[in-house]
């Protein structure tokens, strides 16, 4: 498209010289000249683009309402996550993201990051990340399905990120991602601080249009802190808690500690397709547990499958370069032309804690979902749980329902 | 106005088509071109309009020092508030903000909402907002006429903000506003959730350029979070409390936790009036709770009355809307063309916590304030605050005075 | 340089009048123009200028490995220091900054001041900025030549920032400061608050090009909290601790608190040259405290003096207004056409808190550091410590190695 300088030029209006001058006059301001979006959330740049600033904003509020025999549980308000971030690019081949979560009574830093795009075809993260390991783990907590993430995430999630450096590449229908990490910026457990390796890769054997079949694996080992007292046990340690998918509900399982833990490993298999407004999702996830000091070692497992249909027929875009779904975009926003997406959903998970020595219980969750994406930033969901069976621990034989609502804001 | 592209059209120097595609052009460039004021807080938004970003920075400094008799209170500074905020549009029907207050030792979100107004006539309002009850608790913390609000005050703020959804509506001369809300986020006390019901109605019966009247009537009633523990005495309860009108002081006056409260109310009439740099303000507020297990319910009162005069001439704006004054801007401010804004105020308060088989005691306060409207962003007040009457509680029959200072920042 | 419509008007293609109205037009497009640049941190302005925003971020993420005979120090990560910061123009006299620290449990404001210019030659800071004390700690932790400042520095940290008023003014080769403050926001120490007065004064008997010599004197008087319960001993107290330039280590040095203590007053003074790639820098701190009650006064001393340079020949910018350096910025960053800068460093410092009755131990430290500045804001330190004498306190006699790493971005 040619610009008013270039019509005026070919008309001979302003002579060659003088449209060198006033074009060369118009790039630099052009470059110090502002934009400002809100296509992938509120995002100011320099006129070049080599320059981004992002401002994250990500809220929940939930309400949740137990019914559980032979127990009361509290019901009530939560202010489940409430981060700021701020993102962007840093010259073009540097990318950064910080972000911090306000909702718990001290402030932490979840992502601490910089990119480095320069080495193609790879690129390397420096700082605190996710870890490369687990697909609806690494899904954002603003596009997941239900409320919170099925049980297996109970298991990756008291160190789902970490500070340390990541590695990752991608194909066309494929990705491959490894992380060296230490413990999470903010824990303070005495000893020497413990570390761990992970790895993923995906593959999309097929992809086309709005249908993409996913398959993942991916493994995650840790060596918890050491304890350097040199007495025993010893407190090296590693716990494994699950919530009953509401995070207002206390841990209806928990290993406590298990002492004498000299390193851990989780191995996951993903399988995930979606077919326009359908799609269905899964991991099943291994738990090993390596013990000394005459502590036999431990192997549990948790799985779960999810199914969503979208009542107003928009699909679940598939990121091929991470090996995730990004949330649903509503195509008819409320206040713009229409009311918005729905969304209903499916899911049955379990995590079994019970092995060799240890008796920690096992619980089968089943879960309805329905969400309604009112514009691309609002989100409002009712889920509903039941424990179809939970063995062990203080709700030990109870069947429990949970009634959650949320609402969400997000860019 | 015309523009450079109709000029040149006009003047036949570019043809129709042309016009038409440059104007094109220049509309696309213009929707993603940033603007950014300093009108309304620091504000980025899109050329055209639909998104908004607003910065919001609120930091007051204070210095107390107190002349009690037979006490010796700490004198020293204090951070009152540190609050940042980021707020805005999201397209043209909903409006957001969330506001974080770093003051504390532990950070806390205050304002977390989301507003639609697309159901026109009315707003909604869903998330954490100011509960609509009381026009002092309702005007911005940046904008009260002396350093803290007057004793009333302390018997709304422990709920003034809490999650929830707000219907309000508003026309020339009257606004409405009415919320169901649960406990403030944050809030820790277990056993099921307390919640509650607000509402406010404002009449202004003369509005005429820098006069106004002002009339409102509002109602708080709330159930306490509920013990669900079985056992007696319960321990729902609810506690009022009371400083000086100094956050530097202790409570002089302290209720206790006011043990198997079923429910309360705050009752409020508030009148104000606004004749060019005179202003009057006062509310008379009644509290009554209600008590089960044999307990008598409770009857107490409080009011404020305050007298403002700008001596540089500058009136109190009224936003009919919300039915509150906004605060003074500074007709000269000091930088530019002149040295700001001055107000002096005087104010009497009092609080009454005695009756039935509670004695908590009572207090009557005088205040006497100057402020100094550097900027409209910079502010510096002094207040002396004189306790005319206080009973009971550890500081019975002792009229301390208080001498306070404040340096404010905020947009 | 002439416009378009200059060249156009220049031309007779607009008349005078349409040049006129036009011109305005442009001028009041440009006003609310945004402008966003990467220059100065990130920053946000108006068309005119009159009004900016800066978006700071300052992250560090620490690894550190210790080695010291007979204990065993923790090994591992550590978020040192993650902040966030709002700060620019309001006018054009009006500086502000506001800037908090989230690397702690507890958030918390470091910066908190507005700067007013209008009274030339003088600024006048109002809120919590740094001490005018030390040129070391005056220096940006962003742009320090080492992980962690030397010894002295531990002794002017705990009271690095201060509510208050702060005077300033500069010439072409000399600077002037002084302030008077009350305790650091945030603290809760019982009692009438402390207060203190400092001063800087530095002068540069030589600056041509890339070369400078500087000279500064300071002082820095502070009266503690003052315990008011009238009972002997008073907790008025001041302490000094010290960790060995790694902020992983404990305190090998621990005076604990030096109760009845009226006043204490540091004094220092400053040599600093750089010489193109090459840098010295040195610091002699006295510590005097005065005691009541029958304790003795104390006197205490500590010094560091470190050498850089840097192996890409970049050079260390003297701040002649602040008095000290800015960090160093890399002539050819990684990702645009080269690998950005390195620096070698080797510094010695010592702390001897032995006087009196108080027999708190001395330290003497080597450091030797390397640091690499990949891009303007990115940088990674390695630094080696070596205590080479350590009398006093539970490490009495050890010699420890400190082995440190740091990833930096600041903007």
């Amino acid at each position: 498209d040619d610009g008013l300088l270039e019509t005026l030029a070919g008309k001979g209006v302003i002579d060659a010289d003088e449209y060198q001058q006033l074009k060369a006059q118009q790039a630099r301001q052009e470059r110090t000249a502002a934009t400002f979006s809100a296509d992938k959330g509120l995002m100011l740049a320099t006129g070049d683009g080599t320059y981004t600033l992002q401002f994250g904003v990500f809220q929940q509020i939930d309400f949740a309402a137990f019914d559980a025999d032979g127990s009361d549980l509290s019901d009530g308000t939560l202010l489940r996550r409430s981060r700021l971030a701020l993102g962007g690019k840093l010259g073009d081949d540097w990318q950064y993201r910080f972000q911090y979560e306000f909702a718990k009574a001290s402030a932490a830093i979840t992502d601490a990051y910089v990119t480095y795009s320069g080495f193609k075809p790879f690129s390397v993260t420096i700082g605190q990340a996710k870890l490369p390991f687990s697909m609806e783990s690494l899904s954002s907590a603003a596009g997941t399905t239900f409320i919170e993430r099925g049980l297996p995430a109970y298991v990756v999630s008291p160190i789902l990120r970490a500070p340390g450096v990541q590695l990752a590449r991608a194909g066309r229908r494929w990705s491959l991602a490894a992380s060296a990490t230490g413990e999470p910026l903010g824990d303070s457990a005495s000893g020497d601080e413990g570390w761990g390796l992970a790895a993923r890769a995906t593959f999309a054997p097929y992809v086309a249009g709005h249908r993409v079949v996913h398959l993942g694996l991916g493994v995650n080992w840790r060596k918890p802190t050491q304890d350097n007292s040199g007495t025993t046990p010893s407190t090296s340690a590693v716990a494994f808690t699950a919530r009953p998918e509401s995070n207002q509900a206390p841990n209806f399982l928990n290993s406590g500690s298990l002492l004498d833990t000299t390193s851990y490993r989780l191995s996951d298999a993903e399988f995930a397709t979606a077919f326009g407004a359908a799609s269905l999702q899964g991991e099943y996830m291994w738990i090993d547990v390596q013990r000394d000091n005459g502590r036999d070692d431990l192997a549990f497992k948790t799985w779960y499958a999810q199914l969503a249909y979208t009542l107003t027929g928009e699909t679940r875009t598939y990121n091929v370069a991470k090996g995730v779904f990004d949330g649903i975009k509503p195509a008819h926003p409320l206040g713009t032309d229409g009311w918005g997406a729905f969304e209903a959903a499916a899911r049955l998970s379990r995590l079994d804690l019970d092995d060799g020595s240890v008796s920690s219980g096992n619980e089968h969750d089943m879960t309805l979902g329905l969400s309604w994406y009112l514009t691309p930033y609002l989100r409002v969901n009712a889920n509903y749980v039941k424990v179809l069976k939970l063995d062990g621990g203080p709700y030990d034989g109870q069947k429990p329902s949970i009634y959650e609502m949320r609402v969400q804001l997000s860019f």
